[in-house]
């Protein structure tokens, strides 16, 4: 054959095309969603990996088991009732690739084109983007410092019922919320419960940022709080030990596992399961307060950094007490969606409001990862951001 | 609620309801589709991992690239182009979980319910699971002891097309075809080359056995006999070294690759990567050469005790040059698909050919993997097989 064949005749009409992205970073990168690179337990995992290889490295001639390693699940159940208040059954967890993977399963296993999906008014971009692959119609709740809104969940729910749209789940990530950094105090979830109860809608926890706190209380999972088994709990290691591994998990009802394991190309790596469990076993408690210490610093310089630059503005950012993120709010003349590729050339990067929000709203909103440049770099950041806003005549 | 919340009317159309299966092992484990254990070489991968986290472990604090470490594909490249005879570009490679997840990506970019698809007569169980997932009407074309025969291949297009049937593509696993053994020599392949094109059909090439010869001249690839771009390549580390690390490729035009890309839940881990990278830059000829050893005694082991028993019989058996299995026919009257549980309650493991056969055919038939088991366990389990058949006055 002369020419090339042409395969776009062939495509399946569930396919989509997805442009294959290359990232880049600019020199202060706060547009990221990585944890402090300078706490990934690199040492740690190796020696976790040996003994674990030792003791069960015959099992890498096997395939895995389709729920992942038992040992690593078994791991995750104590994990869970010790952390997060739950007991769960090694049964009813299933080792994903990250959480990118189990909220992946979770949206294909319950999504038809056209449905109806109540996310936060600004959902993590990752699950936006699954979401519309899965041509959801989303929609956002709104949010305050304090995460979702009880009333207007409630509201939400109501208007699209009247318009009669039936509402397939709720996806949430209670825990210092990716982008908002908020977190829902226990009262919010009884009452969000009470409205998935009342309204019969399954609610997906998103509970990545859990291990990330470094200042006040955590609060008791959804999960813990349900006796409906409305509640998908899903969570991963990429923030506690590093994006790279791709491990996370999700806990669910058997009849939602069946389902997900439909679309599951593949189990889950034993090597990558054998080093978190070695290493975690151990270090878990000293490993914790290590990426705390860190991330507190980070984040005090960038609220720091954002005081000395925006508090004569009409400005806020949140105050988050763990994760990666703080969000920055500018007075509405501020356009950070236009901005972006501005300061993005001059230094400076972060991801605009507009961006995880399902409308397209919040040009003058920002989210700023913390966790990943140092402290210096950081405060640098911030202040090179400043100038460029003053540049520009517009602070 | 009082009552658990039943999911039923929620799940999605796309969805299907898959068992959750726990693999159980017979005393003989034929069943299986394991490499050796022994050739796993964990410490060489330990060391791997270790050079190549001491230079790029802080890329564990990125996600990964989303078609997978770039170092890893460049490795592959080269590998390609020494061993398979055909340049690519790390742009046109993609990492997967295994061959699981790239055939099964390739699946879903090209494959609408109720579309025609063609494999082998007997067909990998897994890519059979998937094709049947993605609901296509899968068609068996004729093997013989080398595989796919062109003539008949074609027969069976002009037939389908006869029927108003548009064939989206064909599946083949042209060395050490999983589960006959057989390997197609590059007449065959020149020839059903010629048949694709002829009717612009692709063909998925699943190469995950070709690092196993032992005995006899590895064919060209399809792919490095193809200037139609037909060919999509589909590889695997899991044989090579371990299905426990979940590590494969596929090499396809990039207008497929971004189809693909829609159902990925997620990139592959780094961690796993750079252990593959850093063991195999090293070490790949002489792990080859010790695998192919290994390899080389069980079967024989196998065969000669296939010979000892069922050589009184007008019995068949493949002498497979490498690959993990013997493909066994029995006369007609002796039904495998009937005796596959009694067999295993004794103690002997095997896979009836009728599970690998769209139409269920095969009855008489058995993969029998010799790459698992020691040679004394291959010798003592077929003994096993005969006297079980004995007692049963089959033979």
């Amino acid at each position: 054959m002369d020419k090339k064949f042409d395969y776009e005749s062939l495509f399946s009409k569930s396919s989509l095309e997805i442009e294959i992205s290359k990232v880049s970073h600019a020199k202060y990168d706060f547009a990221v969603a990585y944890p402090p690179p300078e706490t990934i337990p690199l040492n740690g995992l190796l020696e976790g990996l040996s003994e674990g290889l030792s003791k069960e490295g015959k099992d890498l001639a096997y395939y895995p088991d389709v729920m992942g390693a038992l040992s690593l699940r078994e791991f995750v159940c104590q994990k869970l009732q010790e952390d997060r208040g739950f007991f769960s059954d090694p049964d009813e967890i299933m080792i994903t690739q990250g959480s990118a993977e189990a909220n992946n399963l979770v949206i294909q296993a319950l999504t038809d084109p056209g449905d109806t999906v109540i996310t936060e008014e600004f959902v993590y971009l990752g699950t936006l983007r699954q979401l519309r692959r899965a041509k959801a119609n989303v929609f956002g709740s709104k949010l305050d410092e304090n995460g979702l809104i009880p009333e207007e969940l409630e509201n939400l729910i109501k208007k699209l019922i009247k318009k009669g749209k039936k509402i397939k789940y709720i996806y949430t990530i209670p825990e210092f919320q990716n982008p908002t950094g908020s977190t829902l105090p226990l009262e919010r979830r009884v009452q969000i419960l009470k409205i998935a109860e009342k309204y019969l809608i399954p609610l997906i926890e998103d509970d990545c940022y859990v291990d990330l706190r470094f200042e006040g209380k955590t609060q008791p999972s959804f999960k813990s709080l349900d006796s409906s088994g409305l509640v998908i709990h899903v969570a991963s290691f990429s923030k506690l030990l590093a994006p790279g591994l791709r491990m996370g998990y999700v806990i669910a009802d058997i009849s939602v596992l069946k389902r997900m394991m439909s679309f599951k190309s593949s189990q889950s790596s034993q090597f990558v399961s054998l080093a978190i469990e070695g290493f975690l076993t151990k270090n878990m408690d000293n490993h914790k307060n290590k990426i705390r210490e860190i991330l507190k610093e980070k984040c005090n310089a960038m609220t720091t950094a954002l005081g000395e630059n925006f508090g004569g503005i009409n400005a806020k950012w949140s105050n988050p007490g763990g994760g990666c993120y703080v969000w920055l709010t500018m007075p509405e003349r501020i356009n950070l969606t236009k901005l972006q590729g501005v300061c993005f050339d001059k230094g400076v990067g972060f991801i605009p409001g507009s961006s995880f929000s399902p409308e397209g709203l919040g040009d003058n909103c920002a989210r700023l990862c913390f966790a990943y440049e140092s402290p210096e770099k950081n405060r640098d950041g911030i202040n090179l951001f400043g100038e460029i806003l003053h540049q520009l005549n517009l602070i």
